[in-house]
């Protein structure tokens, strides 16, 4: 039963003692910010360096430092440390952990530096090989669509605009479009390494510790990295439909339905879809907590890292899974062909009348009728004879023919950037060329990072 | 060393089994959704009393799933259930179990339900239970804020508007606008506890399950309760800062400084301000996980669980801190009532003239001439002479003294609403009626939901 | 060519006037605030009379306002009503004309009120008619659906979960899912409703002019509004793909292609999906905008209007389209009734087996047995022999035959809210009762506000 | 009074014509996208000169439409150019224009390009021109501060963290950090130029028409910029308190209020503040846009322009304004050094022993026993004897006196990025240098982008 406590308190109150528990509670980050456990050991390593240099400890505790920073890294690697009360975030168990092990040296390590140098340093590390590791993770994606398209590269099925068929293209090129949204990503690595390379300092000491730019920036371009993949997600959904039956997604990312026995849902689809929400609503989160603050550190900036480790958690999964489904799912060439339609071809009539001297805006109007001739006759456009067409205009021959076949339409576009074969065999060959150079850059990453409780 | 995987599969791909493990954990929700274990077990008991009373599990086969779940539910309560591999989420993971106590009836137990049906009652269910906790912290907090209005009415302050100082104002009345911002979250609550009585019934069927309104309300009104109480944060951030020292909160709510030894900082009130964006994030997130799904159940909607458990731990802990906050702060009286200025009358000054028959715009006029009349002979309003006076309107004479009272002036707000003490005091009347009846009709919860890990 | 300005000022600076025009467009509301001129001039209408019941204006000065204010609402319905400059806002414009009209008294208006007071009471008017306007466009938008389920209650197609066929049902099953979405919407309308009555008053008038909660809220309900249609305009989008083919839009809401004669685009269905993130938009902007503000009024509070005339004008617009879609949009119902397929009766044969005893645990295992079966045989279930069956349950027997019909499939979901057409015709009469006790409630709406320029 | 009507359709329907004229509104982007007719007219310009080289319009022919679109282009400098119905959008409008104009060959201008091309075309080129505003609103910003900066480098104040009193810093320091705070912005410039420099071509041409990712990054780096100033315009107001008086806003950006006649409100800073939400509302509302869209052009991209326009607008009013206020607000010297304190060197304090071979936690921990000491005998730091502190370490001796100086304290910080003098010098230098090479490299811009409506 509830009571409202008026106790010695005029006013009452719900607490009345030293420290308020749930306030301790509120106040820690160690359950979430121990992930950075292995960045704060580096980054004191380094700081001790800088101490020893400016003559603020002796080469002896220098290395008494050094040896104990290494021994407390063994016992987070082994799973052996063991979180005190008192530890209210990483830093401190990591000073405590090193007190016990080298005693009296342990309190010099923090001369000069405020826990907000610390936490922001510690995250800058932490983004770093993070951000080295959704990297591999996008390469691996882009070089298994690649791949496919490669292979695949003579399947042609309709292009859509608006959910409705436009004009043929090759499945190949569709695939190779997922690929390059997927790659805007990687700009923002190189501009966060850049910024991360530590041999920039920062200009000014207020900037340095009160603003959180990386971290906003990194939720954001994972907004904008998972909003592509929610994209593709929803045409994988729309062509594994009965109704389009263009693909099957894999047992191994589907999953069955606790009522419908026959039905196979494309769950990890769906999953990634929703994850564009979830992703951004952190940035949007961030970016509200930011809003109005007073300049320099506020413990609003906490807010930083939950997000962080979220937004890297989710990318993570989803691009492992992405990569997952479309190295695996198998796609129904017949049925993706049989999809196009001789109307799919209205554009074509219109160019062969363009190449017959017709402005297009008139060309375009007549291949309109022809559209509606076909319609109103019931029957598909390349079964209109010739007859039917020069009523439309004296232009069209009996060479109109050669309009009715997809692949010559499609072999057309054969601007870079286009669906002819040899367009996209050029997209092939550019990428494989970027992810050759990508990966030979790629940089090793601490092994714990593949291995963290996963929260997505 | 990264190397891009090309196995069997022509197009490589990161995963050739029969099940990817990443989807699997992609694809569980145990690890969150196990906060139902009560709700699942409260549900499947109705249900299977409804299976009894349509014949389709015997009376025999219905006693032995109540005292199954029944089980299931100590075994939950004693932190003895054990989650086994497959247990993808509570309702597999308790059925599992019943099936191990009690064989072959429980397999009865799913008829005629979806597992969607089933979510979406445990997650009501939960969330009824959730908002009764989130109640009590409610009125908890307004009524230390309305009986330390009703101690500390006699204190008076400077009302601000764009943050400079506006009119003189009681600290009550202070107190007491933010007591009744918090009330609308209450709203929600009737709203929420009408529509989870369940002895309505949903309209139709696809709607039941496919929609998540009454998550994302709960999101909103929980975004608009933190908005409330980041703003009262922020009131009582800028009146503890050295400038204003109108108050100073309790150490139990402060935390150090690890660089300056003479800091005492609000860490409370700044992560209390920080949990609007956090909380309002979630909002967002599922707001836009929502936009543009197909109609019915899809998997994009098992985002709604995390982000509801969120803000319940969000807020929860929110409303107890700054309970805590609101019982424990020490006003400055002497500090308050010094920071009252005669300019802050110069609206007495006007309605002085008002009542003389000056229209309200001249009136402002010429209050607004005896500002810059002072400034320019550098004091304060109330030293001003009659003389001085009369040279802007001959309607000034001598009873203009008794416009420099602060006390009278704030007595002049009688009406309802206002900052008169016969008006505060109608209010912390009126918002003690307001507690006394809703604390009579708060329910039992069950104690788990105060005791479980904080996110937060 | 760009100059950095460094004239007097020692640090340059870009102005260096009395007023900087910049700063007062800035400022300046008026631009968009002026639709509000009709509450503005009630709201003043009303308080004029408060004044003279107060003594502060006498009956004479009264009524010269009144008049006054008359003929300035004259002005504004009829156009002619001009804006000068130093209008900062609508009430400044309105009590500037009322003065060029009766001279002193209008000075008397503004006598213990404040502008902030002002702007808050004409925003409660306005919505309050804006809602009105929406109620009326939401029945509009119901009441066609719930006519167009009655008459097309014979429909059958495939239900989906997932994007997949999971079970038949009626037409006006999924009309009537949409026409219930609708609804919530219109529970705001009377939480506002009764907020906007105005005999109740403020509690605290700190709370009453800094906080915006019926803004936030009516901003969060438009987001909630649009997301609900947002999904039915996706799932109108599916049905109309050619592959669907199950229904196709009227030419007065599609749009042809630039490029592609024979394309009809859904522009009506893609921009009504797209305006849920726009208001959405509006609502976590407006959010942040009032996170961490201090209390009272700020300037900041400003960012209300615009939002909220927005969210208005997209809603109105959103609500009559979609009427629109709904009443001249044809569907195919050969086309629907041939998607349904035996598969999706796979639930019916588990529960054939449940109503013979067997638990459902194991007869959906023997559903996906029989599932398998035709798969590897290559027929459709229905084609399966009872020899076939029993090999999986000697419980299926000839009365197996009886499953394959799709309309008593259909038929067995007669509980509340199902599919079976007593159900669904239950869901057209309670929605009709409802309107009809809507639409009778429905007050008369100031006909500007049918006529403004549109935002959306 | 409402009726719902039902016509000649069996379910009415609110329209039964030919076109829904609120659909056609509902459609049409001519109100706000005829902002781009410049670049409309420079890309078809580049268009039809491509098409002469590809032979598919005549030497003369392109002559005829390039005289034909400058005339277009002066009709719209002019003020002009008229709208007709049926100009849905302003690609529309000046197609129709040059065909009134020229006639015939108006017609081939369309050959081979659709309107999505020529949509992200023009807002491409737009939005380069829009950036370029902005750089010049920026760089004119951060010089202003700059040369403040360098002038006022002798004026010490708090620093303050958690709103907290920290210790003794610069106002110059505090200025450069807004400054380089306002820098990032123009990272995404760089970018931007180099994507939109035109002579790297689109990989893919599905990509090309169907992302919108230029645009995502255009909100969202006004959204952090906008932050940003959110977070200077909040310490400015808190600077301009009554309590702090530190510094007084000219005039030109405080507005009066209508009620008390003393107050001067610092409106154009509440309004930057305002306006982060705003940006960033419009960033989340694209974002939920764009997720989960199938892949290519859907007309829910049309919700691009508006919020580019909008942010546009808005960021280019905020960095005038906030240039304004910097340029001209008074700061009080005398109030902001006398805010300094001697517990500020409580830092200092610790440091002296440091110096002296005390290990820091350590030192820290006598540190904050002398500020206990000072406030157990209500006196400041600097006036315990050295006896006093002899009693917490007997390293405290007479040279301890020399702590006690504000500016020998603030000039220890000569690192990089430091408050000493020097320090603030160096960045003051650096930034200048900054300022010099981003102006030399200025394109000049058409000045109607300087002149159009302010949406803000």
């Amino acid at each position: 039963m509830f009571r409202l406590m008026h106790g010695d308190k005029l006013w009452g109150g719900r607490f009345v003692g030293d420290t308020d528990p749930v306030m301790e509670k509120f106040n820690a980050s160690i359950s979430y910010d121990q992930r950075m456990w292995d960045a704060d050991i580096r980054g004191s390593k380094a700081y001790v360096k800088a101490l020893e240099k400016a003559e603020l400890v002796t080469t002896e505790e220098m290395n008494s430092i050094l040896q104990g920073m290494d021994q407390v890294s063994q016992e987070w690697s082994k799973g052996a440390f063991v979180i005190k009360p008192g530890d209210e975030d990483i830093h401190t168990a990591n000073e405590r952990r090193l007190k016990e092990l080298i005693g009296v040296p342990a309190g010099k390590l923090h001369t000069g530096r405020s826990r907000n140098d610390q936490v922001v340093t510690d995250m800058r590390l932490w983004l770093r090989d993070a951000i080295s590791v959704l990297t591999e993770n996008t390469l691996q994606l882009v070089s298994t669509m690649v791949e496919r398209a490669a292979v695949e590269i003579d399947v042609l099925f309709p292009g859509y605009t608006h959910m409705q068929r436009a004009q043929p293209i090759r499945w190949s090129h569709w695939i190779l479009s997922g690929a390059i949204a997927g790659t805007p990503f990687d700009i923002d690595r190189e501009l966060l390494r850049k910024e991360l390379a530590f041999d920039d300092i920062s200009l000014n000491s207020m900037d340095a510790t009160g603003q959180r730019d990386f971290v906003a920036e990194f939720l954001f371009w994972a907004s904008l990295c998972l909003t592509h993949l929610s994209k593709m997600a929803e045409d994988l959904m729309l062509y594994s439909t009965k109704e389009f039956s263009f693909l099957m997604l894999s047992d191994a990312y589907s999953t069955g339905s606790s009522l419908m026995p026959q039905k196979k849902n494309a769950d990890s689809l769906e999953l990634i879809r929703s994850k564009a929400g979830r992703v951004f609503g952190r940035c949007a989160g961030f970016m509200m907590t930011l809003k109005g603050l007073p300049s320099t550190y506020n413990k609003d900036l906490q807010e930083d890292k939950e997000a962080m480790f979220d937004c890297y958690d989710t990318v993570h999964a989803v691009l492992q899974v992405m990569a997952g489904v479309m190295s695996t799912l198998k796609i129904n060439q017949s049925v993706m062909e049989a999809a196009l339609s001789p109307d799919m071809l209205a554009t074509d009539v219109a160019y062969y009348l363009v190449r017959k001297g017709v402005p297009f805006r008139e060309a375009h109007g007549m291949s309109g009728k022809v559209v509606v001739m076909a319609e109103s006759k019931q029957i598909p456009l390349n079964q209109l004879t010739v007859e039917d067409l020069s009523t439309i205009s004296p232009l069209f021959e009996s060479d109109v023919s050669s309009v009715w076949d997809y692949r010559s339409s499609v072999e057309q576009y054969s601007a870079p950037g286009g669906t002819a074969k040899s367009s996209v065999t050029a997209q092939v060959e550019q990428l494989r060329n970027w992810l050759a150079k990508k990966t030979s850059t790629l940089t090793s990453v601490p092994s714990h990072l593949f291995n963290f409780k996963q929260a997505a």
